[in-house]
């Protein structure tokens, strides 16, 4: 700070602090926590020189060569990495220290949980090996761009005729701000930005009402009658026994604000409602009186309201920028492409007295201690020496199905005609929400998800052939965008979790997070177990990667309590 | 779509739907509903070639200039610009049907509304000259950066020194999504992204709180004691008399759900709140119960919790991409540089029988028009002859304080430590609220907004020189954020909008929407006024754009009906 008149005393003028930008990586004043491993978007040319690097060598050689070379930068992440206090990743001076040598681990699935598991180790040197029945890695963190296709079990496949620049976050689609997911981004350099959860300009539109409404309208209308109606009862003296005089007056204060009531605590509308013109030069025309309280009540918005009041749905949430694979591609060039083998579907597993050997479709591997990261219904049907308790426990979670369908429009009408810029679309239809895209914002085309439904809405959509997805889809957004939700719409494609191949199903529920649940948090012999399913985050990404941390700790720790 | 199994008779099918994607600007469909002005930020090289090319026409050859190279590239605008049905821009059709020439117009500042009206005036042809006094465009719309100078009446100047990269919003931050200036931002290419207005995970801080709470916990534990009271009242038959049974069935599920109750409707807490730990491979550990009822109502969490009801602060808003001036930055390309005078401080304003007189410091220019884009009370002092009505109505708007201070970090403390990713922190100390950025996530230093406020507590502020400002801002945010706040700052720099020369407050309040309000409207001869403070939209830049094309409608509309 140079102000003009003014000298020392303060912090910005410490030694150091009015200096150019430290080179990334490199920062001058010691208080560097964290930046090492972090892209730096803004960053110069000498950043941008520095991570290319280090994504080459690490796609080339692994994320053990990627540290060593990290090491010999003077970036290596033992410094100041922003990890999470519950967590420390192995480090190679774990076993230069000890005289140990690293263990082969063998993964089973390059989904978020497998590939992070083998990120974590090979942090340490391990020397890992992915198995994945797919031809892509990513598992449910799957997005589709133009060209791409989708088989489904049942023979039907899709591909993707979106334009250039669309894509479709098939599974996973926001982040939570306090979610590991988000370290991740920022350890790998994965940018982010804001995907907007809630948005009053969005729709809500339940078979209790006539037309749809706005959400900014939905909660004006139910804060005004909840507020209206405590306040006329406290007025009343109803609460009397329960509040002092003051905390009457203080609630007053709360719901007159809260409810945009009028002096005599009546709610009559409120500019919160929206506007047929919006001010301007002139003063605006807002829209008329809201429905009756019985009206209001009778419409059944309150799920639509409380929609993002959840610690998991609170805005705002986030997403890679271009797509959520963008973690994936990350992820998948931190552990090296090489030790990842695609189309290599798991045929057996096996503890043995001083390994483990795992059959698949193109040989054999044997390792010194095995991730299972697949999903719980697919690991229960595979021959294995694990025991019959582990097998009950493997049958215990159900399969949830899971449906999502990408609309993708040439006029993106929700922004010039509805003034929609990002945001959920809530109803009681069998689509139950519409999502507007959080990005491309005024480009000239768009993708709209047209539905994301579960269970019984998801079964019944998945039966559908592709078209008839579509059309049902159409039909029912059609109710509240009207016809050019049909007649504009330029491509599609449908996804149906529970009927893709290696996957079968969005998620999993289980009936108790008793018994198999606690057992499956323990290895069975030299097999330990990964992925969402073995969390209290089920069907979230962080949940993938908080108990691939938790199986590399406990390797890891079991690995370094050996004798060497 | 190209569904393996299916065939025809969806609009996917439509001739064209599946091809290639059409050349930006040259939509082969006939469904191009304008983006033909739009930066397609998607676009190929052919996009952005084409828009490179009238930029730079632009700026050599004003919006005349531009809007010919854009008819001779078959993208003039009259085909389907996104218009807003409630203004159609002054044409070259309109003189050229006409057999009338384009006017020659004098417009007083380059702010917003006078970019605006020189932009729009452009387009149909006008001879444009735009007089500023200072030695930039844009007014209040100011974006600073490093080495930007900034000078204050009084005689203090600061110089930003932040790091490459970092930008301070010094004027206004924010576009609600039905402003105009949203239009604007798409017909000009000014890429946007998410400003985050509301963030759960932000802090509410009052004078009577002990500490500060997250905004999800203020909420929770609001809604939930609200939720209570209603529901044990209607429970206890309070309601009866203004409900039917089916009603108060209704509200106590809607109540349930609202304040997360208890089956016995009691609030005891909620996982709303937050936790200790967030789920993971454990079930989480909840923050523990709420505070009584009683100490929930008197810690006067009513503004924070209800900021973004408001239709002009609801979820989402928007911001330009690299800072708030790409909106004049775009304007000025596209009026052109030659047309704008900086450094030209008008010093009188005359009607002439045939025309008007502007003198400035750097000369005097006649024109057929002038549209006065001057804050009310700088227009006030200058000479003009246009009568004591208007001299009254001049005097009439009082200007408003408002101040704001920078404060640059290393580190992206809120991120990491706190994992606030922009939103604003509601408070009721001097500094009233704390802004953390909604871009540059996960980069290594960041930029925070220490206070925006308005009337006294900007005029304490802006009385301090500007390291006490500085000093009195840390002292109150490390009440939230402690003393990493003060700590680990970096630079600042600190604006207070009424010391700003040439500017002199940061909006104005109308003491009567009557009279001098109505009366400025009107043109005083040839001389039209405009601003956002002949709107109701006072303080937003969507109100210097719409009174900008007001003036320009009833402009163009009496040249046109002038004989020719």
């Amino acid at each position: 700070m140079s102000d003009s008149e003014e000298t020392g005393g303060d912090p910005a003028d410490e030694p150091g602090a009015k200096g150019p930008l430290p080179a990334a990586g490199a920062a001058a004043d010691g208080r560097d926590h964290g930046a090492r491993r972090t892209s730096d978007r803004r960053g110069g040319a000498g950043a941008m020189t520095r991570r290319a690097l280090l994504v080459g060598v690490g796609a080339a050689g692994g994320a053990g060569a990627m540290f060593a070379a990290m090491g010999a930068l003077g970036l290596a992440p033992e410094s100041h990495a922003p990890e999470r206090k519950d967590f420390v990743p192995p480090r190679p001076s774990d076993f230069s220290l000890s005289g140990r040598g690293a263990a082969k681990v063998v993964v089973l699935g390059a989904g978020v949980a497998g590939l992070t598991c083998a990120y974590e180790l090979g942090k340490a040197g391990y020397d890992c090996t992915v198995l994945e029945a797919a031809d892509r890695v990513g598992g449910r963190n799957l997005t589709l761009r133009a060209g791409d296709r989708l088989a489904e079990n049942g023979g039907r496949t899709q591909t993707a005729a979106f334009e250039e620049g669309t894509y479709f976050n098939a599974g996973p689609g926001r982040i939570a701000p306090w979610m590991v997911a988000m370290d991740y981004c920022r350890e790998l350099g994965v940018p982010i930005e804001t995907f907007v959860n809630n948005n009053a300009s969005a729709y809500v539109y339940t078979r209790g009402m006539s037309a749809p409404v706005r959400a900014r309208t939905a909660r004006a209308d139910m804060y005004g009658y909840v507020a209206e109606l405590l306040a006329k009862a406290s007025s009343a003296g109803a609460l009397n026994r329960r509040l002092t005089g003051q905390d009457r007056e203080r609630l007053g204060e709360f719901l007159r604000r809260f409810g945009d009531l009028g002096p005599d605590l009546a709610y009559r509308g409120s500019t919160r409602r929206g506007f047929e013109t919006y001010p301007g030069v002139a003063d605006g025309v807002p829209l008329g009186a809201p429905p009756s309280l019985a009206d209001v009540f009778a419409a059944g918005m309150g799920r639509a309201i409380t929609m993002d009041f959840g610690y998991d749905q609170a805005m705002p949430m986030f997403q890679p920028v271009g797509g959520m694979d963008a973690i994936v591609t990350a992820l998948a060039g931190a552990v090296g492409r090489d030790r990842i083998r695609t189309g290599s579907r798991v045929t057996g597993l096996r503890n043995l007295p001083d390994g483990v050997e795992v059959t698949h479709q193109g040989g054999t591997v044997r390792a010194d201690y095995c991730v299972a990261a697949l999903p719980p219904h697919l690991l229960a049907r595979l021959p294995h020496n694990l025991g019959s308790s582990v097998a009950a426990a493997l049958r215990a979670p159900v399969p949830v199905a899971a449906g999502k369908i990408g609309l993708e429009y040439g006029r993106r009408w929700w922004e010039i005609d509805d003034r929609i810029y990002g945001g959920v679309t809530e109803t009681d239809l069998d689509i139950t929400h519409i999502w507007y895209p959080s990005h491309g914002y005024h480009s000239r085309s768009g993708l709209v998800v047209g539905y994301y439904n579960t269970e019984e809405n998801a079964e019944l959509y998945g039966r559908l052939p592709h078209h008839e997805r579509r059309a049902r889809a159409l039909t029912q957004g059609k109710k509240i965008h009207g016809e050019k939700y049909r007649a504009e719409l330029r491509s599609s494609l449908s996804i149906a979790w529970h009927r893709q191949p290696h996957i079968e199903g969005g998620w999993v529920r289980w009936p108790s997070y008793e018994g198999g649940f606690a057992l499956l948090q323990r290895p069975a012999g030299r097999v330990y177990f990964a992925g969402d399913w073995l969390t209290h985050l089920v069907a979230w990404q962080a949940g993938a990667m908080e108990s691939a941390r938790k199986a590399v700790t406990e390797l890891h720790s079991r690995v370094m309590r050996t004798p060497s």
